[in-house]
């Protein structure tokens, strides 16, 4: 939209809340505070804020080993204060990001607790994955200054958030959570309409019916279906997405690709058996599969393995993108 | 399924042979040379074989520089002969790799010749990205020793190939193919059906259909569509494929992950218009959003520039592959 904007002309100096201190919470508090913004932190349990700060400082240590954090590790620890309740958290706040439990019922009522809190211009972005904003954040005077602010897990490694506003969002608020997104290093997505699942969750939704049907069909294991991803279609589109992608696949570009293969992906669309229910059997059938390739005892140390692949990831995209 | 066998006992110090010598056929001759095989190399097109051989020597330039090979590239090229007939190329060798027009008579015909030309124990092996080997392979005293096998393009820089057999296939064929490419170093996929699009143009298909539909409903331009798959969901793929990262997201692993997200996903299967045809006003709007990105007369180097990032890519690969 516009040119990246400074931090700290745009939050004025004041504090940045985050409420709700799981693994999403603590991974947003990572975000704005490596950007060099003050956090206050709250979880209505307690017991997950007291938590949340061993695990980012672990978090921490792990991008300074990457060379993803300049600074001493504590340096940015301590812009991160947990407070004991929502009235201290958003104190002066000019941003609020819930990650509080995924229902309609809690979104509601932190809206209307918030709503009695908040500075009047205080904006409020949502972590839901799927709830859009006509659900839980209408009617209330802080409607126009709420939306949907959708991470990747975690979102101080895959930078992608989607910006999603409910019908009584204002512009100036889209506006606000735009620069300021962009400005703590986030890649902002803009989706338009309230659809079930915003862009992501629907691009990964219909993926996954489609390699679950192959399992179903008997066409190939998920281990195959894995390989074609990650040896195959993942690399091009780990740094130019699907339509640069096709773009590039043929002679005259986009238009010349979908008259050549249009009607060939139209006919897969039309055939698959991606709409039927995941039943029982076929959730135990790739259950197994995957158990044999990992069993339930090693999930814990391959997402450990993971996290360190998405670091070096973030490390390598980090070098192509600062000049010299 | 086998262990990684020796290339030379494999293919019993008998050369490979080449036919169709276009982009895709040249990417294999490089991936057979690479891997210390002979190889001879035909066109129907003597113009096209001609053009091959520079465009060989400057894509081994290239993988030299990303050290990719470890070899002199004219070490490399010095394997690959090109020659001027059918009968020349396919003499004496053990597996013969077609990559001629995506045409079933023109696929048929080649058969036939091969039929008459071939060494009793050749095994062929098709680029084709779509055409079942039932449609032009069956009923030929060669069918049981044809299977399709499908690469990503430059094969030589993206691992993965797709076998599949068609009804007359031998198990042995299948068994010579996974050996061989296995050898060669590329990563099998084995598709057990012969369904439209294989599994990785079914992939490709339905994430595709979503993102124009997407484009289509007014939800989000084509840029955010890939922004959300290259700093979001294409990370993760880039390593693990689908089945690995959704096992990996959920604390239970995929079963778990399959209750929670199943409904969900099913109604976005569902309720996607990812099933209408991409019309031309469609097509337009896509061609106009790319071309805002991207000229039409910057296509050409923007490829270069796609095949710079792939080869950077598949030397991080093969760093993280290389122990020590």
């Amino acid at each position: 939209m516009t040119e990246k904007q400074d931090l700290r002309a745009l939050c004025a100096g004041r504090p940045v809340a985050i409420v709700g201190a799981g693994l999403v919470g603590a991974g947003w508090a990572i975000v704005f505070a490596r950007a060099g913004l003050s956090v206050k932190m709250f979880d209505a349990n307690a017991d997950i804020t007291r938590k949340a700060v061993p695990l980012i400082a672990s978090q921490l240590a792990g991008l300074r080993r990457h060379g993803l954090i300049d600074e001493d590790p504590a340096a940015v620890l301590a812009r991160i204060t947990p407070v004991a309740t929502l009235a201290e958290a958003v104190d002066g706040a000019a941003y609020v990001q819930e990650s509080v439990l995924e229902r309609v019922d809690v979104k509601r009522r932190l809206m209307e607790d918030l709503d009695a809190l908040l500075a009047p211009d205080a904006i409020v972005g949502s972590s839901t994955s799927g709830i859009p904003g006509s659900d839980f954040a209408l009617g209330l005077s802080i409607s126009p200054r709420v939306l949907i602010a959708h991470p990747v897990n975690p979102p101080y490694l895959v930078p992608v958030v989607e910006l999603v506003p409910s019908p009584e969002t204002s512009p100036a608020t889209a506006a606000f959570a735009d620069a300021l997104m962009r400005a703590v290093g986030q890649t902002v997505v803009h989706v338009r309409k309230e659809v079930e699942g915003f862009v992501l969750n629907r691009l990964q939704a219909v993926l996954l019916r489609e390699a679950w049907a192959l399992v179903q069909d008997g066409v190939a294991s998920c281990e195959d279906i894995d390989k074609t991803i990650r040896d195959g279609l993942g690399w091009r589109w780990s740094f130019m997405g699907p339509f640069e992608t096709i773009d590039l696949n043929a002679p005259g570009g986009v238009a010349d690709y979908a008259v050549r293969l249009g009607p060939l992906y139209q006919r897969i669309a039309r055939a698959g058996s991606h709409e039927s229910p995941w039943d029982a059997a076929l959730i135990g059938q790739v259950e197994a599969q995957r158990r044999e390739h990992l069993s339930h005892a090693d999930l814990e140390s391959r997402r450990a393995w993971r996290d360190e692949r998405l670091m070096e990831f973030a490390a390598a995209r980090r070098r192509e993108q600062t000049p010299g």
